[in-house]
């Protein structure tokens, strides 16, 4: 039975803010149906929210500790969490999966939170959902997104902490490219390669590898691998979203096979220059709007259609707030995010560059370890 | 850039059968908003919905291709797919993400499907999606998920071929138990030691993979690991979900470490007992309910509270139809599903047993490598 991943203390404190935040917007309670935020609030992490076949629910009302209403199966972990209150039902259920005992869990609250807006998802069939609110008449659901979001952005030093060693162990992974990865290797042959030798590093799960290659640059980032081989001159891009004790680092590098043309060492110095501009103005009352701004300068016509430089990261690979124009999130420390400027390079090419960093007092501090201002050639 | 997994002919299939339904229910247009159905649909593949931060759409009209509403950084991925009807908005949007592009696309139906029941999400932010209804004022939108659910359930020789193939490499993947277990070694490593076998074996990802250990059981099965040595005598259980082309296997085998008491060698003999007696009725016309009974009935009062005996199995971990007692699905040849009866071992104790298999005209054709009938001691 997994052991819990911080200490009482830690969620005491979660409740304590996001409840001063409920009694300021008259939020009677809140209702939670993702993964993400069950995690935050109880603690409960499982694999097992990659079966969809049964909703879960975490109540958390605006005095008192978080009730837990979700099936069965889930009862002897969720008991090993700091969560007291647990109601179960057999799920999956024939008709009513869990939405009248939810129901009457809620039934005494008017004004519920809901995570509706930017980055949510409603994490249970939409016509449960109806059937709520049909039961809950006299209440009406509003939205705790932007609430949620600007607690979870503040990261404690107990979290830091955690997505500080997995970054560690993701930049001890790349440090041994040079062995790892070579002309004629088949690119998924690459992949599989980088897995392994971050789980042999510590990783826990390797839940997010992207990456492309190609001379000059590669033509997305989003893509599985394929089987063509590594070819000189190469620009070979692994980004990973590797985790421990569910917390992700999310960050890239770049590495030329062999050899480099000099648009791929110009695009790289480009972008090693746009994070740098960054990096000198990420302080606390600096905004994410102004650090997009000034990496859009450093890359000029060049941009992407990647459509921001950068994100929040923590128990998901990307978090808010964005690093994009019109993002006015004010940073402060504490918060953890990327910066990941790209751009084109030539012809449906691109290239994209990422750090993970903690905003501090001062400077920020590096969490990834800084990628070499070259493009490494190996 | 990823290779498609299956021909055009596939993903022509697809669609020829949902549109057959939608006529029948008289559905003017489908809209999806999850990964699942718009990999299966579209054939888009990509490990980038770990991010939440932009919402993707797939709009399948009665009459006509897919048609894709996407944030403008899958357009190239996209483009590699057999969907030619692309329209992508710079996402994260400041305001509008993808609505008003999405509205103008469904505005001409009136009879919008949308999975809107048993196991599926709204993955996209209810707040948008509230607009987009008050957006289609004359448009309503209908649940699709049982029709949906009910083809997906149905598997094409083409995607039989590939979860065969993964089951094998974990099935390969067990048979080296003995080398990868061992007395002493804490949970958390012997779980490493899978995930990297599995890489090793050919597998692309290992999203799910859960267990336990303990003497006679374990307390649950969705826990992660923690770092307890294994103890002779424990039964060491591991449960897989990993991936090849996108596709699950999804079974488990358990070991006893040097030694196994009574407890745990008549539970093991009864969980396999009640697979066979699944196995020996898992014929086209038999229903889910039947395969439930059947085991339920070999398992007796030692029910566990996991609340269903299987499920079905494909592109995600899970999926529909439930063996479970309530379940009417008739079984028909080309479904692919999981036998996992489970029960209590003692107090608080629990072993769990799982096949895959495939229902064929007579008898069905096991994909994961029979387990042996008595509990392996290694």
């Amino acid at each position: 039975m997994g052991m819990a991943d911080f200490p009482v203390a830690e969620f005491e404190h979660r409740l304590e803010r996001v409840q001063f935040a409920m009694h300021a917007g008259n939020i009677d309670a809140i209702l939670f149906t993702s993964e993400a935020e069950i995690r935050y609030f109880a603690g409960f992490r499982t694999l097992f929210w990659q079966s969809p076949a049964r909703p879960w629910f975490l109540v958390l009302p605006s005095i008192g500790k978080p009730i837990a209403v979700i099936p069965e199966i889930g009862a002897a972990l969720m008991g090993t969490t700091w969560i007291d209150d647990i109601r179960t039902w057999a799920s999956p259920a024939a008709d009513d999966d869990g939405i009248s005992l939810l129901s009457s869990v809620l039934g005494k609250f008017v004004r519920i939170g809901l995570m509706m807006g930017r980055e949510s998802s409603l994490r249970m069939p939409l016509a449960d959902f109806n059937t709520l609110q049909a039961n809950l008449r006299s209440a009406s659901f509003v939205d705790v997104s932007p609430m949620v979001s600007e607690l979870r952005m503040l990261k404690s030093s107990a979290e830091i902490e955690i997505i500080s060693a997995i970054c560690t162990i993701a930049s001890n992974s790349f440090e041994n490219a040079d062995t790892l990865f070579y002309e004629g290797q088949k690119l998924n042959e690459a992949f599989r390669a980088f897995k392994i030798e971050l789980l042999k590093q510590g990783a826990e799960d390797v839940p997010y590898l992207v990456g492309g290659a190609g001379e000059s640059g590669y033509e997305d980032v989003i893509s599985p691998p394929d089987d063509t081989p590594l070819k000189k001159g190469d620009v070979l891009m692994l980004d990973t979203g590797a985790t421990l004790r569910g917390y992700f680092c999310d960050f890239d590098r770049n590495f030329a096979i062999e050899s480099a043309n000099d648009a791929a060492k110009t695009a790289y110095a480009t972008l090693y220059t746009a994070t740098e501009a960054a990096l000198d103005i990420a302080r606390p009352g600096a905004t994410c709007a102004e650090l997009f701004s000034v990496m859009a300068k450093v890359i000029g016509s060049n941009s992407s259609d990647v459509g921001r430089y950068g994100h929040g990261l923590g128990l998901q690979l990307t978090e808010t707030p964005s690093i994009i124009s019109f993002d006015e999130t004010v940073l402060e420390a504490g918060m953890v995010i990327t910066l990941e400027p790209s751009m084109m390079v030539g012809e449906g090419k691109m290239m994209v560059h990422e750090e993970n960093i903690v905003i501090r007092d001062g400077m920020p501090q590096l969490l990834s370890k800084r990628a070499a201002p070259e493009l490494p050639i190996i």
